[in-house]
């Protein structure tokens, strides 16, 4: 594997099951629950600072929805992803009180705009709680949201926007909506991730922006993400690994440096001036379905049945 | 005139000048310039607590740039009302110093949407500045931007998002884009008003809010407001003055209250539940040239060339 | 009544019934069914020559559906409309074999944009009955669809367009989807109406355009229409008419002829050069509800559960 | 070379150079024009059968317009750009009369969207000259436009409603634009070629559909293409050639079959269920860019300055 490139902490905790050795993987603890053929649960527990550095995933809880054919969903079948979802959501949430939901990313971006497509679709009810209480079903929680856009269209680093609203309304807690990047074609549009341990924006697309967490935001932060987007460079660093393992001749490969993948990859890519990212041809239509399931079980969380 | 619903100072100055006998004025200044037959500015000019209390309106200066046929302008045409409106809008602005602009409205919403739709064309600076401010041409402007959206689908009023983000970023100034509401048909996606006095989010569409200026932000405001949409109430109330003043039998109702005038216009419109408002039907396409005004116009200002 | 200016049927039979001494109203049957408090079924037959004479209309069938307060809609009641819907779209389906669905409108103008939207969300099986029968359930429709366009856009008429991809791929019946006009608040964005007799492109929102009916199709043609806009006009004649009702000095206005009440709108109306029409500021979510039924009720015809 | 997977003539040309002897190029001549630093135009004449088959063209003329870095173009490139394509695009056109522009592609997906934008911004002008000639400067050209979508939301081959359109409405020749696959990442959203040999619509993004050419269309088609995807294919059979051209220990895979080749690619790309296509992640503002030349273009041919 060229680097580790994934957001995903499943597919890190599956990456390091092959490389550590047993007994090693000390601070991590990994479950998995079959739904249906179709539905299935992983929970990754990283609950030291050994857990951490072995996973390079901060302190927390990672739970990620794997649906399998999602273009093919029917009804039945998106409502129970949905109750699944709202459900391991809840547990996550460990905070009364009012939520500040943020939609990150840039919505007239393709692999971008499932965070601001979220927002839109949410039973906000902040402004209710306030002007018209008596509107409000019993056990409503008390939900504002907003979608800040990105740094080249704001010129503000997102976490500056968030932070300076969270210091202004004090929520008791923030959900974070994100699409990640991947390094495994596999999980494109596939997965839903839902962590206790925050953000970093922007980290699935473009370069790497401030953390939204507990630490910079002072309350707990809940990150849900998606991934949307592989880099080309993973195509080609797959490319390259398969050939070195299906090539006898090739194994002198193995032990190639970084630097000499690097250099690989960046011959292949550089005839283009652009920051190449591999989708699914279908993405427009995965991606709603994604944004459905998301902002229907936020939902059910906002208004319980 | 039923009310005075309008946020265009000059309509306002217009409906003074009809009602209040001359001499009377003390603290209003109106001056008118032709640039073409197809462009005019008017600039009303409020100098004192008397004229405020006669407009309506606070303290400061109010530009409206008019123009005849906006949907059928030439590219020299919409090159020229760029230019004035830069220049009127460079003229209000009496800081140095990093800019925030503000995109209010709702973007999903026809009427609503040009505040946010501008700050997508903007020439975003503030990151470049910070990152690689080789980049920028001399004598560019320090300048960042958000489209907070509206109380419905936040929950949070938008001067409080906005106050908090000035307190985090500390611009020397704010611009605000807004869709306004005229009380006259002929105004309607034909003239672009500019004040340094700031701005109440969403009085041209919705309920008053709560005001976007110097004394809630603690910095200059100027507010770009193009009215796109006239209440339906007004069309009724337009049609009793036009009959009052065309029948002579119908001089009873002159002195009629405003509260029997209200109630005519209720008995109108309440078969319908919803909130009728009057607008062209090529609202689309003549809000498109808005928009591109208003961008580039602000652009010219962002990098002079 | 200033003129006659609906495309409803139901609005026009009520107009008749009031206009019209009873026992001439021969050729015209009027039906009401209420399914709940929410939701009522009003069918008009026009059985004869005289008919519709009288309404205004072609001799066939229109029914209208009338859904309350759909901006408040909850799962439920939607599921039941289009239960509702999807069943007398069926008992008006007198051919077999292919079915071509025409969205029409202009999918970039808020008022004109259901008929398109519709489109995009139907469940298309011509291409699927060609290339893989197999994965289609038995009883399948045979639909193939498509969205023309406007004049303004395609420089082509409506009809020419639709006659020649009729002639082309020789269904056996053509559903009609479009924006209509009312002249009447209260229906705006409640009223489903759905006719056996064909339709005028545009009617709702523009220039009358050449007729999309049997005779120029030489299939049966069924249309299906929303109301989603009122002339401004309208509102004028309205408060005119309610003025000469309500105040006795005004009585003799009631006969005034028809070019007198023109003018007057004309007046009232003549300072905006643009085609202004009133619509609920609402007008873009409750034109989603609308078509979600609508999308909704074709697929389950389509495809049978 | 994996295989000849490209829409674009001039690199079918160049792989055809480096392939085949000198001499044996009968058929085909390609000429250079270097306009500025940043925009070139590269014209590939395919003379006779001889050059068809070497080529893997129809014969015609096939002109490309390079431009380089165009996401930081300035007003005076575009404008540039535009007169070239302007310029190239009324050589080709050998016919007078009555013109149909067809944008093919689905307007909901990015990659695939550039046909139906380009439509949008057309001066379309067939039915003011049926209805007011009088407002049409002189030697305006008559033209008519449609976005028929795609086969999987029509239910129709695009062939079937543009044949079936053209018999009606009878136009002298037509113009199609449609997104092109190339199999060179460097040619991504830079490069726009128009020929006069008609086109395979989707070739680009999907399936191969049938022909739009003057054999089945019987008049001249003009086609204009954006290369806006590369398959993922492409980028792995990229790695396998320069890692055998790069590494003399695999030079016995050079002369490795089609079918070993092709099982490699399976073999990466086959965790994905979905077709993996690759993008610039700023394909939305570089596509925006393209349309803007594209419709500008063909409107300085529409209405002459």
């Amino acid at each position: 594997m060229l680097d580790f490139r994934t957001d995903l902490a499943d597919e890190r905790a599956e990456i390091c099951k092959n490389e550590i050795k047993k007994g090693e993987l000390d601070g991590i603890i990994t479950e998995n629950e079959n739904i249906s053929d179709k539905i299935s649960v992983t929970t990754v527990k990283v609950l030291n600072e050994n857990g951490s550095k072995l996973l390079g995933k901060d302190i927390g809880n990672y739970i990620t929805i794997n649906i399998e054919n999602i273009e093919v969903i029917t009804n039945e079948e998106l409502k129970q992803v949905i109750d699944i979802f709202s459900r391991e959501l809840i547990k996550l949430i460990n905070f009364d009180g009012p939520i500040l939901v943020v939609g990150l990313g840039n919505e007239d971006t393709t692999a971008d705009e499932i965070g601001p497509k979220v927002i839109k679709d949410l039973e906000i009810t902040r402004h209710v709680f306030r002007y018209k209480p008596e509107l409000l079903p019993e056990n409503t929680k008390n939900v504002c949201a907003i979608a800040p856009g990105v740094l080249g269209t704001t010129g503000m680093e997102t976490q500056e926007i968030i932070s300076a609203i969270a210091k202004n309304i004090k929520p008791s807690g923030i959900i974070v909506i994100d699409a990640l990047a991947s390094n495994n074609i596999s999980r494109l549009l596939k997965t839903i991730q839902i962590s206790n341990t925050g953000i970093i924006p922007g980290a699935g697309v473009g370069n790497k922006r401030k953390k939204i967490n507990f630490e910079t935001m002072g309350v707990p932060v809940i990150a849900i993400g998606v991934p949307t987007v592989v880099e080309a460079a993973t195509i080609v660093a797959d490319t390259f690994d398969i050939l070195t393992e299906k090539f006898d001749e090739f194994s002198f490969l193995k032990d190639s440096s970084y630097k000499e993948k690097y250099d690989l990859v960046k011959l292949v890519l550089e005839p283009s001036k652009y920051n190449l990212t591999v989708m699914p041809k279908e993405i427009d239509e995965l991606a709603n379905n994604m944004e459905e399931i998301i902002s229907s079980g936020i939902n059910r969380m906002i208004i319980p049945e």
